[in-house]
């Protein structure tokens, strides 16, 4: 290896197409194609080719190996695909508009500036292009097997990582930047994070968890405090304990409308809050007929929303029921079974009869596993089988399958115990080990051990950068774990989210356990983004979708949850022999209470505008100064 | 008088101002503005100049007894305003936009047909002319008292009316249209009306009435089928009401739904479905320091809305409920004092004593009607206090006041004799009165004694068509009774279908009732809208605005009192003591039942999307026209 591998990325070298702008700049590596290591020369000059057609910007790097191409992209390019995005940036008089690569000059710094179209949508430009390219005609790819032919308007890319002959695609870091922002972000124990550059580094997505995160977390002080307050010294029990259900009815609706406007002022901020998906490009796997954009009047295929309702409503509903009524069987017979094997143990209790205790939780382990597997299959190709426009919908609505699913499966125990068994003693013991010992052993795999691997054993590449620092570099980067999106971490916050707004109210440490968690998540989540996975592409989105829905859902269930706990707490047995309040009364006045607090969660949510007033303002300048320019334009046609 | 009077409404006697378009039309008067009596021609004169700086046409009507000025409207001045207000019309190529006065030669005969611009729109433009008419400098009205002035920037029309210049002012009816689609509308048995018809001469808001009026009466027919059913041959009763129970649960969120669908449906074609209250001009009384608007960059006043929200939270909520909660101790007074009552004429039961039983029902009916007045007039003064800034928005605030003190009114009554009571038979007598003696009187009143008392004992001017029929007919419609808006036919709606929703799986027949009396209604409504009221001015609507959500609450609630009445029934004892099931877990299952039922409602409505399909991509349609034009426009500046 020699330091001319390295120039090699140098302008010169760069296959740019018919593209003569910015002739400039030092252009900088994006994107990477790992492809297959035994790729002939022509079958990757003929890539090559069909990349430029995407009018991307194409490095070779017909290096020692051979089998990376490094993508990047013209600025001009860039302006039309921020355009055709519906992208909104910053207008000369210092407000938000959507961008149009016609009146760029107004927009502060279009045209000169690299950070106009930020990191992370670059490279989310980039991959869209390359996820677009299609065929014209039937085509062979030369020096690859001839039976592997790409139909007439086929997906390129697609075809090309089934077939094996691409590898991976996915965008770098770029270390300058990441440094600039990442260490003060993972080490300080302030509150505060740089929700900007993150936004613009790793996009609107990560940005989106972030900021919800802290706000969440900053959430949290209240019924911490109140919580920790009803633990230690408990002022008389039963009205502290109804005190505390109706304070978190009224904190979950409050907190969640509250996001909702701090997630607009985000949003119009990072120029996405006028994104429409009605405008947007479809997803590459959308099928139909091709036929006009109703819209838009672009060529596009066309798949009639009624159909997909069909199927989501006809299909998909009743399966993924179904499904879930398997996971609830197994659940009842997992009871069953573990009484009948006490019961055993119980007959003959011996060595050799004591493994029989564990089993029905070992083989009810195996089945929820097992199930978890084949029901996120399931969802997925029944999510993909729907045939969702774009791809904002079909991940809200493949999130929701599992969001279901999984709130079955953690909730089904805990609600099995509180209102079937009605041990208030198990529950608090569930919960104290569900808030403790899962979540440090959750933060341990998920951050710690994975940091302390990649320090004790690197990656080759890492920090062997001597001779050619960026090839090895992009090589190490390709070997970092893949982020599998942000669901985990969402689902992490629902399920806490669920925890304290069900069942605080028998377990008051929740609150302050919770905070104390999330105060480490978000430096050890900031760790996890910058230094163990691959960076992610990163869609740029207006909210975080279908995540507020299912809070908000959780928020009205607690209700219930919260009425029925109070109903079973033993300070209500004690009070209502006392006053010899018979049952029918207390359970009709829980009904009551629970109708109340439904009745004022909508008037909260009612109450509360769920965007700010100069968020409001904006919106509605915009739109009215389209349809005035709309009412000029056809005057001029 | 002589026919020369008459003549004086052709075309030549008016006063056109400086518009000098549509020379060759006749000009037809629109709305009337009847003067004091004593009114001397300076006044008049003065008057008139003031209405011109209006752009109106101006007939004086210098006639005998010289207290009417006919306005009407030039054809330009009324396509400005139309902009202005924001309608839609339809475009040359079939679909309905946004109307500029600009492009007007590409709106299907925008330039020359009369008909463009419906007569209900151009009698509400020439209303709203005449309440923003302003004054520039203070001023004195000529031979009228000095001492009442018109201060700098006033609303002239406003002053007026207090100071009894101008007595009223009302838009006239056009006899012939009329005739056209009316006695067919008010005839016919059939369900269908001319809806648009309806809308083009009354105006959005009593067309919408109407269309929801036969919406719900057709939807009406399944539970009148239903609990006719039920009502005839009682199948196994318990199963039978608890499945009418949750029929009318589903029956009323889908035909809410469907109503959501067919309202947009309406509003597009009728060209309002695009109003935005953001871009209205403010209502005449809507007070502020001068500002620039800033959505649409207008000069008015500005009031900044988290002022209004202040006072609507702090003040007008928290009013409204004291009042509630005085009309409810009236309540529960009256019934503490008709035991008293009955309890003394048991102890002594003579002639002299019984008067004192009709007692509690006299001072009660006295205290409610007193009550009602008050809160009127009170509702009033808040709303126009909270100061809102467009007639919607005051409209629907002023209307959700009085419906929530209506509901109490109406259904406490029904909810103690179900729920504390628990005296389901008279529950049932209550019901029956209510449908059926207080539906015929009310139609009668409404309508029948009003149509009578006009045929018998006509106005002057009816028929004394001889020699001046114009100006005759046009005083007689002058004293016709005014219309008091649509509230009073919404609150019958309202609670009719309060009635069916919330009783009718105790009776049967409420459903079957309804339908018979909706059949009628629909008749006699017409009847009194074309022959009986004055015609009002309306004003351009998109949709029922707050009595949706009325409805739709009122469904929410039903949920609740239908599982309620299940537990009392009878046939639930019965069934309870003949299987040993306790009442605690009666309770619960029932309690279980409702919030599946709840959650079916929010599945449903979830379902059912609020906009057609093909409404959905028109509006998208526009909004996207709108968003490019608005970057080609940036483009050109």
């Amino acid at each position: 290896m020699d330091r001319s591998r390295s120039a090699r990325l140098a302008k010169s070298s760069w296959n740019r197409g018919t593209c003569q702008c910015c002739l400039s700049n030092r252009i900088q590596p994006l994107v990477v194609i790992q492809l297959d290591k035994k790729i002939l020369p022509e079958t990757k000059k003929w890539l090559i080719s069909k990349i430029q057609e995407a009018e991307l910007l194409v490095h070779p790097g017909e290096d020692d190996e051979g089998d990376m191409i490094l993508l990047s992209i013209s600025h001009c390019t860039l302006l039309h695909s921020a355009e055709t995005l519906g992208l909104s940036k910053i207008y000369h008089n210092g407000e938000v508009m959507p961008f149009s690569i016609t009146d760029r000059e107004n927009f502060s710094n279009a045209a000169n500036d690299e950070e106009f179209v930020t990191l992370a949508e670059k490279q989310y430009i980039i991959k869209q292009r390359l996820d677009h390219l299609k065929t014209v005609e039937e085509e062979s790819i030369p020096g690859w097997p001839m039976n592997k032919k790409i139909l007439k308007g086929e997906l390129i890319f697609r075809k090309l990582v089934k077939q094996g002959l691409v590898k991976k695609v996915y965008p770098l870091h770029d270390v300058v930047k990441l440094k600039a922002f990442a260490t003060q972000w993972y080490t300080e124990i302030s509150l505060s994070i740089p929700t900007d550059d993150i936004h613009s580094y790793f996009g609107t997505p990560i940005a989106f968890y972030f900021s919800f995160l802290v706000f969440y977390t900053w959430s949290m002080v209240p019924p911490a405090v109140m919580g920790g307050l009803l633990y230690l010294m408990p002022w008389d029990s039963l009205i502290g304990y109804i005190t505390l259900a109706i304070f978190n009815v009224i904190w979950s609706t409050v907190v969640l409308e509250l996001w909702k406007r701090r997630s607009a002022e985000l949003a119009y901020n990072w120029g996405t809050l006028l994104l429409k998906s009605n405008f947007e490009e479809p997803r590459p796997s959308y099928w139909g007929p091709l036929g006009k954009n109703p819209v838009t009047r672009r060529q596009e295929p066309y798949y009639p929303s009624w159909k997909r309702k069909v199927r989501m409503w006809l299909v998909s509903g009743p399966l993924v029921c179904a499904l879930l009524g398997l996971s609830v069987m197994g659940m009842v017979a997992f009871f069953w079974f573990e009484r009948l094997m006490k019961y055993y143990y119980k007959q003959t209790p011996c060595l050799l009869t004591l493994p029989l205790i564990y089993l029905p939780s070992i083989v009810h382990t195996l089945y929820t596993d097992l199930m978890n597997r084949f029901y996120k299959g399931i969802a997925e190709i029944l999510t993909e089988w729907e045939n969702h426009r774009v791809e904002s919908s079909f991940q809200n609505f493949y999130t929701l399958k599992i969001i279901v699913f999984t709130f079955f499966n953690s909730f089904a125990v805990l609600f099995h115990i509180a209102f079937f068994k009605q041990d208030l003693q198990l529950l608090q013991k569930r919960l104290a080990s569900l808030l403790i010992v899962s979540q440090v052993i959750n933060q341990c795999t998920e951050t710690l051990i994975p940091y302390m691997k990649e320090r004790l054993f690197p990656l080759p590449g890492k920090n062997q950068s001597k001779d050619d620092p960026d090839i090895d570099k992009m090589h190490y980067q390709g070997q970092m774990t893949t982020c599998a999106g942000l669901f985990g971490e969402y689902i992490e916050l629902f399920l806490q989210f669920g925890y304290l707004s069900f069942f605080s109210c028998v377990y008051p440490l929740t609150g302050a356990l919770l905070l104390l968690n999330n105060l480490t998540e978000i430096r050890t989540d900031a760790l996890k983004f910058c230094r163990i996975f691959q960076k992610p592409f990163a869609v740029p989105e207006a909210n975080i979708g279908i995540w507020q829905t299912a809070f908000e859902m959780l928020g009205l269930v607690s209700v219930i949850s919260n009425c029925f706990l109070i109903l079973m707490l033993p300070q209500m047995t004690t009070y209502c022999q006392n006053n010899e309040i018979d049952n029918k009364t207390v359970l009709f006045l829980a009904f009551v209470l629970e109708q109340a607090l439904i009745f004022l969660k909508i008037i909260i949510a009612f109450g509360i505008p769920d965007e700010p007033e100069w968020v409001r303002i904006k919106v509605a300048q915009i739109e009215f100064q389209s349809f005035q320019a709309l009412k000029l334009q056809k005057q001029g046609l």
